[in-house]
C-alpha cells in the first residue's frame, strides 16, 4: 500500500501535495532514471550496491545527482520512520529526472535543476516466490541501453500487460533468438548442473537481486556461466528462475502452454532460495545492529 | 515562447496551476502519446492526419481517447485564441497518458482515467530551413515500436544531445547499415533523379510532413520509391533532406565532416521546399475561410 508522504526536491511532504510540472522532462520524454529498494521489517536491503547503480544511470544520462548518496540513504530512512513502517516488509521508489524545461529534445542549456520523488511503501512477498510463477515468451521490442535504468519502461509495460491478459506474472524477453532478460526481472536457467544468465552488457538491466544471486552462485559452489542463451535452451532448461528486487528468486514453472520439468520449483532454485532468504536475514540484522549501534553515538 | 495556459483535462487554465501527479504513468513509464502541430498565421495546419495519428498511437496503446476528435480540435482554436495567437506563427503541444496509479508495470485495473495536457506556443520557422542543416550519424538505439508517437523518447534525446554537442542540428539514425530516420525528423535522399525514403513501417515514426511531402512528390511527378536506403546511399546521394512538423523540409549540407554536393540545397529539395510552402500557404487560406464562413453560420 502506497505511502502518504513523499521525499520531494529536499523535504518530506504529503505526497498529494507533490506537484510535477508537465513540462517536467521526465513527463515529456521519459528524460529519467530510478530505483525500487527492498526493505525487510523496515531494513533497507542492499542499498550500496542500488545508490551505486542509481549514480551510474545518472552519469549515463549526463544527470547530476540532486541528493549525495549518503543523505539519501538517511532520507530513505526518514521515509520509513514517517509512514511507520519500521516494522514492515516494503519498498522504497525513487525517481531523478533532469528536471522541468521549455521542451526541446536536447539537454537543456544553463544551470541543471533535477527534480527528486521518492517514497515508500508496504509490499508483502509475492506468493508465486513460493508457488512458482507463469511466464509467456516475448519479443523484447525495448530500447538498446536497457542496462540504464531509465523511465522509457513502454517495452516492458506492454510485455507484461500480455502475460496478465493471459493470467501470467511475467514475460521472458529474447532479441531474436537469444533470450535476455524478463519484464520486470532477470531469468537464470539450469542446465545439466550449470546455471546460466545473460552477461550484463547493454542489452539487460544489471539487477541487483541478479548480483546477489551470482554471488550465492559462488559461494555455494555451483557451475555458472555468464552467457547468452538461447529460446530452445530456456525451453530445454531443468529449471529456471526469475530474479529482481520484489521477486527475489522465483521459480519459473510454465513458459506457455510449455510445463517446465515437473512443473514444481526444481532443486537448484530451492537451494538458491534458501540461501537468498539467510542472506536477506542476515543483512537485516547486521542493518539492525548498525542503525542500533548509530543511535548509541 | 511558451503560453500561459494549458488545456489541463477538460478546462483551459494557467499552466503553472496544472498538477501532474508523481504517480501520472507517464512519468513513471512513459506510458502516454503526444503530437506537435503547427499553426501559421493562427491557422492549424494538417489537424486531421494529426489527429488520425494521435488515435493510432491511442490505439496501439490501449489507451482511450479522453476527448472526442472535433472537440479536440475545437480546444485548439480556443487555446490560440486564449494566447492571443491567431496572428502567430506556432505550435501546439499536445500529450495524453494512461492516467496516475499505483505503479505497477501492467496495465492498471478498472476505470480508465487517461490525463490530458495541451499548450499553444509562438514558434517561428528556423533558419536552417534556407540555409541548411548539418547532421551526425548515430546508431538508431531506440525500441521496436517507433511508429507509435509515445512518450519512450530517450534514443531520441540522446542522438540529438550528441549532434547539438558537435554545434550539429539534428542526428540521422541507422539501424546497423541501414538508415531510418532523424532523431525529429524524417530522411529523404535524391539519387540520379529518383527520391528515396524508408517506408513506414515499426522502424520509423510516419511524419506528417512526410506525408505531405510524398503527395507533392506525386503531384510534380518526381520518381519516388518508398525503400530502406543504406548510409552510404545517404552518404553519396545527390541531395538529402529532412522533414518534420517543424523543420518542414530542411536540406542537409553536412553529414559529420563530409559536405554534400556543393554544400548548398539540392535543385529537387528547393522546388519540394517551395510546393511545400504553397501547399502550406493555400491549407491556412482555405482555413481561414472556413472559420470565417462557420462564424456567418
Amino acid at each position: 500500500m502506497l505511502g502518504l508522504y513523499a521525499y520531494w526536491n529536499g523535504s518530506i511532504i504529503p505526497i498529494e501535495d507533490v506537484k510535477i510540472s508537465p513540462l517536467d522532462r521526465g513527463y515529456q520524454f521519459g528524460d529519467g532514471v530510478y530505483e525500487v529498494i527492498r526493505f525487510y521489517a523496515g531494513q533497507l536491503f542492499e542499498t550500496g550496491r542500488h545508490l551505486k547503480r542509481l549514480q551510474r544511470s545518472l552519469n549515463e544520462l549526463f544527470i547530476p545527482a540532486p541528493i549525495n548518496m549518503d543523505e539519501l540513504e538517511k532520507t530513505m530512512h526518514a521515509l520509513i520512520q514517517q509512514e511507520n513502517l519500521a516494522q514492515s516488509d516494503g519498498m522504497i521508489y525513487l525517481q531523478i529526472t533532469r528536471g522541468a524545461y521549455p521542451r526541446s529534445h536536447g539537454f537543456p542549456k544553463g544551470p541543471a535543476t533535477p527534480n527528486m520523488i521518492m517514497y515508500a511503501q508496504t509490499y508483502p512477498r509475492p506468493d508465486i516466490i513460493e508457488a512458482g510463477a507463469k511466464v509467456i515468451l516475448h519479443p523484447d521490442l525495448r530500447w538498446h541501453r536497457v542496462d540504464i535504468k531509465t523511465l522509457n519502461l513502454l517495452g516492458n509495460v506492454l510485455a507484461k500487460q500480455k502475460a496478465e491478459e493471459k493470467g501470467y506474472h511475467e514475460a521472458i524477453l529474447h532479441r531474436a533468438d537469444v533470450v535476455t532478460e524478463a519484464s520486470t526481472a532477470n531469468v537464470f536457467i539450469v542446465r545439466k548442473g550449470v546455471i546460466w544468465t545473460h552477461p550484463a552488457n547493454e542489452a539487460i538491466l544489471n539487477g541487483i537481486t541478479r548480483l546477489v544471486v551470482i554471488d550465492l552462485i559462488h559461494s555455494l559452489g555451483i557451475p555458472f556461466v555468464e552467457r547468452p542463451f538461447t529460446v530452445d535452451a530456456l525451453l530445454t532448461a531443468d529449471e529456471v528462475f526469475l530474479t529482481s528486487t520484489t521477486l527475489e528468486v522465483t521459480p519459473v514453472t510454465m513458459i506457455d502452454d510449455l510445463i517446465l520439468g515437473e512443473g514444481i520449483p526444481g532443486p537448484l532454485t530451492r537451494k538458491l532460495q534458501e540461501a537468498f532468504t539467510r542472506h536477506m536475514q542476515a543483512h537485516s540484522t547486521s542493518e539492525t545492529r548498525r542503525a542500533s549501534e548509530e543511535t548509541h553515538i
